[in-house]
């Protein structure tokens, strides 16, 4: 980790780390399988090197949520809507990890008898990675697709008014050799700090496209889950309100197309094929999608999961308020 | 038009242009069934002021391609696979379009029994604006899914190989009063005239991401049809080749999830929303996807379709040379 010179970091244990982290949910009122869903969910993205996602959202957000009462610890989730193909769950304003696997794993149900089936979740809170949900399809041979919409945070293309959350976007396809293609992205980014859609204000860099891709999750989390969207979403500066953030998931099945087997032989071919491409001056590796988050992975399994100093120390804190052990070597 | 001001424009009757087009084709060997599907989704592109993808393409690739005969003027299409949701045609190297409307016509017909359905097409060529086969699903009230890669133009973030089409994605939903949400967009730009990743080069504006969009592209078309990929597709220097460029298609039922007019009694609450948010400096409008495309093909229908002077020459030639009457007024 580079980061590691210039940031305060230290290492915890995989497993340790997911048993606090479920442990201390369970002390504040979460179900035992929620608790260890949302304890899995975090740790991962720790391990793929996305930390605002990771367990630093657990203290800063999801345990302030639950104690001040905002978000529900034992949510009555109801199915809405359900076909062969399709599935619409109320989350019923509980934690967004749990719910979202279980829509995600009740799509790759369906998928498998029908060959593709979707899936959207309303009245929910921050889910984490969205990529976390895709590659739930990968072993079982299907593209998988996670989104969600979120606070809003930026400005749409010409306009002055923040009506976009970053409204991320994930897919997962399966390789044979090489790790999956995992394109897991904010549809904004941030121009020295301030947010903007995909390819940034005004239309020059594309802008106008990622603006219509954060429409176009808001339409498929909110719209389509007949939750809230657009501005009845929370801005930045509003107070701390129940969950009303919606999720889209969908799994594909690729034998659907052609035979799986060759289909991931072709895949590591693709993926080769970019990663071997010749670089640009000043640079030494053309990346694929999900390979820099795939690297990190592996080597923190086995070295430990990075927590920023700060976080390590609100953990403990939470630890001794909760009366919980805190060993997380 | 603010273009008709500086460039020479003339202009046609739809029902004129579209007929002399599909004539033409007929004249070159093309099924008249073809044919007039042709004329139909090149008549669309110029209707909502994709001039690139309209009837200028006719005589600058489809004439010129079917002529040399690197085309198939009367193709063999060969169903590779299918389920009830899924569908992969082989194009037998025939014109791009007629197949990739076929392509979407039956997954639209596997959705409205499925509730969703997916397919891809292989061996196929150019096949206009991806918007017009996403916008098929909308008087079935799905949400239209169309893409397809394309000929090499652009290198990956990092990278100066040139690896990557411009591999359009479109997105097509349906609102209740206001005009559909038609997100219909290359993951390409061009920096100053030369092609670059959505969101530029580098990762400052989320080139990364738009690189990310394009091989996910690539994927889903050239891997999951089992036809060309990667750098089996042709680059801008190579020399007319039979056709290589795959599509993707899907069609999603929207009342798999909600009621379909409450729904899109919610899509016009969500446009306005974006529509009427306020303006940034410099700025009179905040658009919407697809809504510069309506208002010019609600314009052009009934003023007449712009057709470029340069372009316009060339159909009057083209019908000398095949001896076709030409009268487009």
């Amino acid at each position: 980790m580079a980061e590691a010179a210039t940031v305060d970091y230290r290492l915890a244990n995989e497993r340790a780390l997911v048993r606090f982290v479920a442990g201390a949910l369970r002390a504040l009122g979460v179900e035992a399988p929620d608790a260890a869903i949302v304890a899995d969910v975090l740790v991962a993205a720790d391990l793929r090197g996305i930390e605002a996602h990771g367990v630093a959202r657990l203290v800063s957000q999801d345990v302030r949520r639950l104690r001040d009462g905002v978000m529900v610890a034992k949510p009555v989730v109801a199915v809405v809507r359900e076909t062969p193909t399709s599935i619409v769950l109320d989350a019923g304003n509980g934690l967004g990890y749990p719910v979202a696997k279980r829509a995600m794993e009740r799509v790759i149900e369906k998928s498998r008898e029908a060959g593709t089936a979707f899936g959207a979740v309303r009245n929910a809170n921050h889910f984490g990675i969205a990529g976390y949900y895709a590659m739930l399809a990968l072993e079982h041979d299907m593209i998988g697709i996670a989104s969600t919409n979120a606070v809003r945070h930026a400005p749409p293309t010409f306009g002055r008014e923040i009506v976009l959350g970053a409204n991320p976007l994930a897919f997962a396809i399966p390789a044979q050799h090489e790790p999956p293609f995992v394109l897991d992205f904010a549809t904004t980014i941030g121009i020295d700090g301030v947010p903007a859609p995909l390819g940034g204000f005004g239309i020059e860099s594309g802008g106008h496209k990622g603006y219509g891709l954060g429409l176009l999750v808001d339409i498929l989390c909110g719209v389509l889950s007949g939750g809230a969207f657009g501005t009845q979403l929370p801005g930045p500066d509003d107070p701390p309100q129940p969950g009303k953030i919606s999720h889209f998931f969908g799994a594909i099945r690729i034998d659907g197309f052609r035979d799986a087997a060759q289909f991931k032989a072709d895949m590591d071919v693709e993926l080769r094929t970019f990663k071997d491409s010749r670089t640009s001056a000043g640079h030494d590796r053309v990346y694929v999608a999900g390979e820099i988050e795939d690297e990190k992975a592996r080597f923190n399994r086995e070295h430990g999961v990075p927590v920023r100093g700060a976080v390590w120390t609100g953990l403990e804190r939470l630890a001794a308020e909760l009366g919980l052990p805190f060993d997380l070597a």
